[in-house]
């Protein structure tokens, strides 16, 4: 008999109820008296278990009895309301069919394990009501994200993973080789031989997609890129994993201005989105991950974010620098504590900062009229600081250059970059957002590595 | 003025005739006599151009005589029904801002380029009919993936890029480090010392997602994969990128029926929705790049995928044997030319060929009762031979260590893995789509690095 997803039964209860069904999945729980037992068994397609009932009238009743936590079984019988009890339906089993058990020392009994622990199993924490709620929310911000962009014709562009070229002299970065470690090949001068490697130079890993995302914004007008990306920091924090994934979106015929429109929106639709298709999964981050998480995100999706500028934004900061453990003055980067002062005790809601020294900012934004600035956007939220940063891009030729001169960079590095000055230049912005952070406040999870599969930091690459 | 589309002219060509209007786009021709001109126009969201005219009452009429190809413009003027004229509008321009000139040595003039030297110039080629309408039809393919697989609840899983396995030991990989080239740390014993690597062990790009993608659908029945993958073969072919994308969906309490099942109907999808999305372009592939091609798709969509297992397709085969390069015997591999004749002689529409020796495929695959063969399937259509490989896996914990321990692989290196077949297994399947062979095969375009936006092979690695 085909199976019915679990999910199917809590939206279409209607069409299931009094019939026969069939129903595959792993047991969660299983609890027994003389004669009958009932077992919760969870098919990973709805945040909300079935009850299975069953009864010694069952041939394997004694084994029933004995299934272990996590075993994979298939229920036949009839979808029965349930009207006095906690869920809406249970179901009479005719058949259960155990088609795989689960060894004793499983490792996920019915208690509660700390997400530390649950790291070292991340093969089996998916199973966990926790894991199968942040997992399947990624999921649908994933798509949210991808169905935002392409409502809006955006072409979805592949950034290249493996390069030769290090976008913004940004971070760390891993080297990518085909060499014998132990027998690198060497020049007459003695220095490494790479026409010997795969691609006949040294390259590295990707810290963003964004240099080459414009070259096709300069064609199609707006594209996105959704791919991984990696920083080798040796920092071991609750924020920073070694191989995450990055949305950059690119716009051409658009300034600031448009940019931050496009922020906006894209956050509130995926806010929306996943309240609508995950509302199990956030009723339970709100409740025993993080209380407050919807009505922080409905604030969210309720208000206009603010604007302010770098420089109005010093000012708000600098008069309460005895509240800060960084110092605030013209010309510093924010901290995490002074973004969240923004968003949280300024503002309270996201706000947009603008207009950041060239010093602090990265060669390829586009300079202000007063010479000091550059049109930079970083959007703030309550609860996390940055989540998204942004900008206009240089789109004059000469005054590009003169910016790469000046911080050392090598002119032949960026010669197509400069090509797109060169052969129909247009205002063009974009921003990158932070696919981990989104997940992390889109949950109330609080650590990266709680929002990843599988994640990689310093001395963990597992599995 | 804000900005319209010029897929959105087209579109919905009723609300914009007859009013003023502003489009911002890159001019892909200019002509003029003594009082009036034409330049056509691409903004990059529609596969059509606009065509726009000018006359000598604009004030810089003598400058834009002189546009050149490549440059970007914003013109402002009212759209004007032509019913004679090939196109169904022009833009009578009231005013032509030329935000970006285009120097003269512009490399794209308006004359066929070939692929080749196009690739010299992957910056500037989307700027190209083809490959605007590569790269277009390249994201929906991309979406319409996403699309079916979250229509159906699947969830999307990151399966991680860096790792520390080797999934089938399967080809040559490439090694990702931190370490000092220059200055590799060693060990007394004069090995490598990898406890000063970022990872604190040898990692390697991943060359598939599979098995990290099984311990996922173990817990939520259905998921898909869809990300990069790495092969570090030395192999110049027109069909092999070291740097490419792959779909891997694997589906719990399901067979390999159910894996061709969900396969045929995703591939029907994908055709389905650009044959619908991207007319324009398709019609163009269809004229330029691969005469038959739409004829060969209509054909896929309207069939029932042929179904035969490997023992038959190597006797129908056999009988053909004066034909091939290879001969072919019981237990050889497929090539390419068997794949086709298979697909293109014999069926003439997409085939299933299933249950392979187990010799020939790879360890997780299941065992048939046989004893001989694998629960493993191919997916060949015309025109390419094999799109996807899948399998249903072994789920049997004692038979898949007897496997491991007969191909010599590790077992501690798969211990995770053999947890999915001792806490709860289930019988599960899954297949791999290789992205760009897909796009290849929707497109006609022969070569992969034409179907990427910056490919990787050896001795390229650009931008």
């Amino acid at each position: 008999m085909e199976l019915v997803d679990i999910r199917d039964l809590f939206h279409h209860q209607e069409d299931y109820v009094g019939k026969k069904i069939t129903v595959g999945g792993w047991v969660r729980s299983n609890r027994n008296s003389k004669n009958f037992g009932f077992i919760v068994v969870n098919d990973g397609t709805f945040f909300e278990p079935l009850q299975v009932v069953y009864a010694d009238g069952l041939e394997n009743f004694q084994e029933l009895t004995k299934i272990n936590v996590g075993a994979a079984i298939v229920v036949t019988g009839v979808l029965e309301a349930t009207p006095e009890a906690k869920q809406p339906f249970e179901i009479q089993a005719e058949e259960i069919i155990i088609e795989g058990a689960s060894a004793p020392d499983y490792p996920l009994q019915k208690k509660r394990h700390s997400f530390e622990y649950l790291r070292t199993i991340s093969h089996l924490r998916p199973r966990t009501n926790t894991f199968e709620a942040v997992f399947r929310v990624r999921s649908l911000i994933a798509y949210a994200i991808h169905k935002f962009f392409q409502e809006r014709d955006f072409v979805y562009v592949h950034t290249p993973l493996i390069t030769g070229s290090d976008c913004e002299g940004a971070g760390e970065m891993f080297q990518v080789t085909t060499m014998d470690l132990n027998n690198i090949p060497h020049k007459e001068d003695g220095s490494i031989d790479y026409t010997q490697d795969f691609f006949g130079k040294p390259t590295n890993l990707t810290v963003s997609g964004q240099l080459n995302g414009e070259t096709f914004a300069l064609a199609f007008k707006n594209i996105y890129t959704f791919g991984p990306t990696f920083r080798a920091e040796n920092s071991n924090t609750t924020r920073h994993a070694a191989e995450f994934w990055m949305i950059e979106p690119e716009i051409a015929f658009a300034d600031l201005e448009d940019d931050m429109v496009l922020a906006e929106s894209m956050l509130k639709y995926i806010i929306s989105y996943v309240m609508e298709h995950a509302p199990e999964e956030m009723q339970f981050f709100n409740s025993f991950v993080d209380k407050g998480l919807i009505e922080r995100l409905n604030n969210v999706l309720h208000s206009d974010f603010a604007r302010v500028t770098y420089t109005e934004a010093i000012e708000l900061l600098e008069k309460n620098n005895d509240k800060f453990d960084y110092k605030v003055s013209w010309g510093c980067d924010l901290q995490t504590e002074h973004e969240r002062f923004l968003t949280e005790q300024v503002f309270k809601r996201p706000v947009f900062v603008t207009d950041y020294p060239k010093e602090i900012k990265a060669f390829y934004m586009k300079l202000n009229e007063d010479g000091k600035t550059v049109a930079a956007v970083d959007c703030l939220v309550p609860g996390i600081g940055e989540i998204i940063g942004g900008s206009q891009r240089e789109d004059d030729y000469d005054k590009l250059l003169e910016r790469i001169h000046e911080l050392g960079l090598k002119e032949e590095d960026y010669s197509f970059y400069l090509d797109l000055r060169k052969y129909g230049s247009a205002r063009h912005a974009g921003f990158g957002l932070g696919f981990e952070r989104c997940v992390m406040y889109l949950t109330g999870m609080a650590n990266i590595r709680d929002v990843i599969p599988f994640p990689r930091t310093v001395n963990t690459c597992e599995l």
